[in-house]
């Protein structure tokens, strides 16, 4: 099959969210056109997933891999309490997988952006020797309200969103990792005003270290009061990547909606160390270059 | 070198337009934000650059390849008309390569970033066992205004921007190509009011193929008039991949600008047949799944 009919074949099965008409012009011209709103921001995210890394062929099928790719792109979305808006794909597969393999990758793919109502604008097709996949993602917030890294404030408490630790304890299962990116979530929080947020792409540990950093202040946990997933370890909770929670700050007066676990508090300190049970919890969280 | 410490170094030599304030928040966060100006369109684009595919390591030095990487996309947004604002790189490199391959990419795409001034956001760094890229830009025009491939008319002229077949010729003799974004051109033939336009990626025949059949139109164009770049054949400014020319169409009262070069005429068949002198000329450019 050549590129322009595999391309075809992905414009006429593309999701493109009819309600929303801020994507003028999708799939097709040298470049996806976009009207934006009055009164909005927007937020622009990419991620790669890459074969070996990210997923492997014997674990994940290419939906699953189109899937992942998706999802972890829109939990950066999510971590800014975004709306998704639209998408570019950028995918590039062996010769040998061809045509047949780039339609179950866009089947998951598709059916994950329906979830989330957020189209498909564009991207590029190439060939490699192994599958990449790196996805754009696009976002709107009301001008101005953001969620940032940056805002946590020494008083402020910490919360969860979910279970921790319930990648690691699948991945170590031999299951695939399905990211659930915590789009209605992030929305809600920021909507009761929190400080500060990020998603747990790497791991509590990692993560909440550097939410600190940008915040220019430290953290105490709890480790009693962690939502750890069923069956999974404390370790797995604290340093398992993957897990796609959103972690946020807030001031004490807010009130979090069910199923967001307050774990400690902010703390004034102004070098980003992370204390659990009142020693430092190393960050052994998933560094791509350690 | 650890990824935070390298994504930190990163920034701090990160170029930002300063005269620009749609760029609210770049690298740092879990997404950068934009805040849109009223009456403009947004447009965007993300392209590939893989190793022993667009490149080689023998061939490109790591600044040739970021450079490379954003001149690539930085050309469909030339092919728009549109005005630069920000782009996201996603880069994966070797974990013998390391930090030191990445700060220089980084040097060589910022200074392409600089001359054309777009905004360095943010985007993703990762390992793996080959160098790729995955460039995202984004641009701006006044609403409505971008130019398409799909309104090329019966009657209307076609025209090249430069010479052709420069990057074919460069490559048969072990140079690396270097593509440079007319995007002044770009927006100068915009602003002129052309009827659409595509940028010569994969070579004259299938590019000029493409713009026919999105505007469900044929063309003609004659050997002579083709401007061909000094030492190139005439196959190789027909066929050649990578030139980054423009290729534009326009009602023919419209005075193209010097170095514009007119080729051709579109003619009113709905087949996206192209005939050279009077012959029907096979697509031969580049086809990543052919």
């Amino acid at each position: 099959m050549r590129e322009t009919e595999i391309i075809e074949q992905i414009r006429r099965q593309t999701f493109k969210n009819d309600q929303d008409r801020t994507l003028v012009r999708g799939i097709g011209d040298d470049c996806a056109i976009v009207r934006p709103r009055a009164h909005e921001d927007l937020v622009f995210t990419s991620d790669f997933v890459l074969e070996d890394r990210h997923f492997t062929l014997r674990t994940h099928t290419p939906a699953a891999i189109g899937e992942k790719a998706l999802a972890r792109s829109l939990s950066d979305l999510a971590a800014m309490g975004a709306e998704p808006v639209f998408c570019l794909v950028s995918l590039a597969v062996p010769a040998e997988l061809g045509g047949p393999f780039v339609k179950r990758f866009y089947d998951g793919l598709l059916r994950t952006a329906k979830r989330y109502s957020i189209s498909l604008a564009g991207g590029d097709l190439g060939r490699f020797d192994k599958v990449i996949a790196d996805v754009m993602c696009c976002g709107r917030v009301p001008r101005g309200k953001a969620m940032l890294r940056s805002g946590a404030k020494a008083g402020h408490r910490v919360f969860v969103t979910g279970k921790l630790g319930a990648a690691a304890h699948a991945f170590n299962a031999g299951r695939p990792i399905l990211p659930k990116p915590r789009l209605t979530e992030g929305a809600t929080v920021r909507k009761l005003g929190v400080s500060a947020a990020i998603d747990l792409s790497d791991g509590l540990s990692l993560d909440l270290a550097r939410l600190c950093l940008a915040s220019n202040v430290s953290a105490e946990i709890d480790s009693i009061r962690l939502p750890i997933a069923r069956g999974a370890t404390l370790e797995q909770a604290l340093h398992g990547g993957e897990d796609y929670e959103l972690l946020v700050t807030a001031a004490p007066k807010i009130r979090m909606p069910l199923g967001v676990t307050e774990i400690g508090v902010v703390t004034r300190k102004q070098s980003a160390v992370v204390l659990m049970d009142g020693h430092p919890l190393q960050s052994k969280g998933f560094d791509h270059f350690a």
